[in-house]
């Protein structure tokens, strides 16, 4: 549970790799079920871990410890969410279409399904220690697909990951799972993650992270002799349109809801609320002021790492320095070096328009209102900035009635569409899209939460005039694992 | 029908990705219903064109009547296909998640579906004018997601591909389609084509044909500021097995069927078998000489254009340059200066496994049998050339009993995996798996043969705590479409 992962060299990067390749047929041949006890048993390795792995974690990421319980059920509760998927079965997309002789040519009997791409390297989150990171939803789908996963480690909180990978060794031990169907690597070096993505025995990589990290590894990825799938989960403003009548109703009501969103973990959620547009009227001008009072009682607090916070400072600075965007809440010096101040800043739609810097993501409590002149600029702003994990309208049913057009554009700008809500909080089921056009996501055709992240890791193939006592069970003409599949055309349960 | 394209600059390629994004909005708001009467429609207006079509291309293209007829059927057949695929309405994969007041903290109602990704620029193939060009699959299956598309005629079949955009326009029209919801341009320029891929406003690409043009279009697409998905399908080189029972038993008799298939079309299909894996033996030296009387047999073709042939000539010499590589069958001189000899050569295993010149795709009637030592051997040729579209394994029960390790490898090889038949015919149904890992495709992930084919140009979103009648039919509580659901994690029809 304690043993040292050594650095690893480039060499053992392609060790790795290897190692991973020659899991993956082995792994593949394994039933769903006895990959859904060894996903369920990591879940009790963590929990076993215990008290150990959530003071760890505390040192490494200052987050509090009712957070890191939550996430840490969250955690076990996805790999339990995909150890269940495999044993409904469902997802493998079982199609068949028999055979007609008759036909001319003669059709011949075809059955689909899908099968894992190969070996999966993950990089983890540095704000989801534990959901997003060694024993994450990446690592939880990929090893769901049958896929051998490697696993680089955050420098920002290592040793929770070490501890992660070695419960993850022990279920892999327990359930005589193949070795090497999960590895780890404690290297923090540039060049391991770079090799790890451009080894030629890694099929995909998952990615959770800042935008300049998830392109460079799309970037290594496609320059690849044979590119990859690579799915990066990168950064996000998540526009927030704040409609003419809730405004004028309900301002303050809504102010404190998002100072509550904004402020969340201190604002270190990629669903956090950066951006809210409203066209100029009396009831913006309220949500301004009732937010920036709401923001200015919240105390300043510790971000997850030095360069975390570094980043936040900066780029809330550069915002604030540009002529037209004013600040609204106030300055205060901060009272540790570690800790960031809530700041909300206002700008006009036009000159919010007219600059890239002010429509990019700035990580931590930061949040941006941009007061438009009329509906034409408030579409405008908003469509600058598509590419979204989400997208919010605030509106009463008049609003809506109002302006169907804005409802009409908002799944072409995010992946997840909210009412009258906030967008932090992302809900694990099947119905939720985490992912987004570029740059939400590099691959908005997917979700990395919920058991369609599953999805990411898999290929379809046909077998054609296959004999019957050689066909997978999933497509065996009696359907011994009672699967919805498509048979000739038509879906049975 | 007749009316002239202008050759198309660079201005008019923006004007064109700028028509088919103002189109876009347009063309999502339309009721599934209606985009299947248009696709029937575009069928409809394919036929009428009657013998001005087939007679248009058989003189573009060599290919015989029959053919075309045959490749016209397919063609409308799809689209009449992706129509169905509208009405029955399944495609969407609604999802929907309850919400659950009682929760910590409370779960909210979430629903999810595919919509269109944005404009789709398709780049038609020169060996299928019409069932994968200006109204193939790719066309079919965008316009069913409701993507406008942008065609870049094939330069070997423009005339073809005028008339059939003739076509396509006039069932706009008819069916009061959204302006620009199909575009074509003749333009041949390389600029053009490049152009179109990096052009801020296209959202998706699709490409049938070579390998060096597949390749350049993906990277085009993934240096862009926001890369887009490129579905190129590219070549392959379909290996077979001919396993040692098989061979023993029915040598002769396979050798017939592969000499159909090697030279189907003059061998100008992407399935086309060029590549034969066996065990050195009596069995697979009588396969070869058979092969190789069976292929004298066959007179030398028309191929589809001149820069087809002159491949041919160049990859198929350059093979049988390798000093250990035989050909097997005669040397004629070619009768007319259009025309290709088949072409049947053999090599050892080992000199296989280290030439990947002798594993490359040689477009045309060329077959390369793989004289193995062992089946080791035989395994590790078979596994150098990973990436295909299909493999083939010819052999008894025997052979399968004996050799249950190869099955268990094959769907890592290709996307579509075939017993005891010829790869080339592909079956257009849900089953069908015409795609497979880099290089027979860009995303093996994803198929461009049947209605799955959609699935390239769609995303998923999700709608949180919409209000009820604002909804998309599909995701309406009643199920007015009558379509298959997940609901709080069970499939309901």
């Amino acid at each position: 549970m304690n043993q040292e992962y050594p650095i690893t060299s480039l060499q053992e990067t392609a060790l790795l790799m290897n190692n991973a390749k020659l899991a993956f047929p082995k792994f593949q041949a394994i039933p769903d079920n006895s990959k859904a006890d060894f996903l369920d048993r990591i879940a009790f390795e963590i929990e076993a871990l215990g008290e150990e792995l959530l003071q760890t974690t505390m040192q490494e990421t200052n987050l509090p410890l009712a957070r890191l319980t939550g996430e840490r059920g969250r955690t076990t509760m996805q790999l339990r969410m995909f150890a269940q998927m495999l044993r409904d079965g469902h997802w493998v997309e079982a199609t068949i279409d028999h055979a007609i002789a008759d036909k001319t040519p003669p059709k011949p009997d075809i059955r689909k399904m899908l099968v894992g791409i190969g070996p999966v390297v993950v990089f983890g989150a540095s704000n989801f220690p534990y959901a997003y990171s060694t024993a994450g939803g990446d690592t939880a789908s990929a090893l769901a697909a049958g896929c051998p996963v490697v696993v680089k480690a955050h420098p920002a909180h290592l040793k929770t990951s070490q501890l992660v990978a070695g419960a993850i060794q022990k279920a892999t031990i327990f359930c005589q799972m193949p070795e090497h169907v999960f590895q780890h690597t404690a290297s923090d070096s540039f060049e391991t993650g770079k090799a790890l993505v451009q080894d030629p025995n890694t099929s995909a990589v998952g990615f959770t992270g800042s935008y300049s990290g998830g392109r460079a590894l799309y970037d290594y990825a496609a320059v690849r002799k044979n590119p990859i799938p690579v799915f990066s989960e990168m950064g996000s403003t998540n526009p927030v349109l704040l409609l003419p009548d809730a405004l004028s109703k309900n301002a303050s009501s809504i102010a404190k809801q998002y100072a509550g969103s904004i402020n969340l973990g201190v604002g270190q959620f990629c669903t956090n609320p950066g951006i809210l547009l409203g066209i100029a009227s009396e009831g913006l001008n309220e949500f301004i002021d009732q937010l920036g009072a709401e923001m200015n009682a919240v105390a300043p607090a510790t971000m997850l790492h030095k360069g975390i916070l570094v980043a936040y400072e900066n780029k809330s600075a550069k915002a604030l320095a540009h002529a037209s965007v004013s600040q609204k809440t106030l300055q205060t010096s901060a009272s540790d070096i570690q800790q960031a101040n809530p700041i909300l800043a206002t700008v006009s739609g036009e000159v919010f328009i007219q600059d890239a810097l002010l429509q990019e993501e700035v990580f931590g409590p930061f949040a941006l209102v941009v007061q438009c002149k009329d509906l034409n600029e408030l579409i405008t702003a908003w469509q600058a900035i598509t590419g979204q994990l989400t997208t919010t309208l605030m509106g009463t049913d008049q609003d809506f009635a109002n302006h169907l057009g804005l409802l009409q554009m908002a799944p072409y700008i995010a992946g997840r569409v909210l009412f009258n809500g906030v967008p932090t909080g992302v809900e694990v089921c099947p119905s939720m899209v985490h992912g987004g056009p570029f740059p939400a996501s590099t691959d908005g055709r997917f979700t990395a939460v919920g058991i369609n992240a599953v999805k990411r890791w898999v290929r379809p193939v046909s077998f054609q005039n296959c004999p019957a006592h050689l066909l997978p069970a999933a497509l065996q003409e009696e359907n011994p694992l009672g699967i919805l599949r498509m048979v000739d055309g038509k879906y049975q349960i």
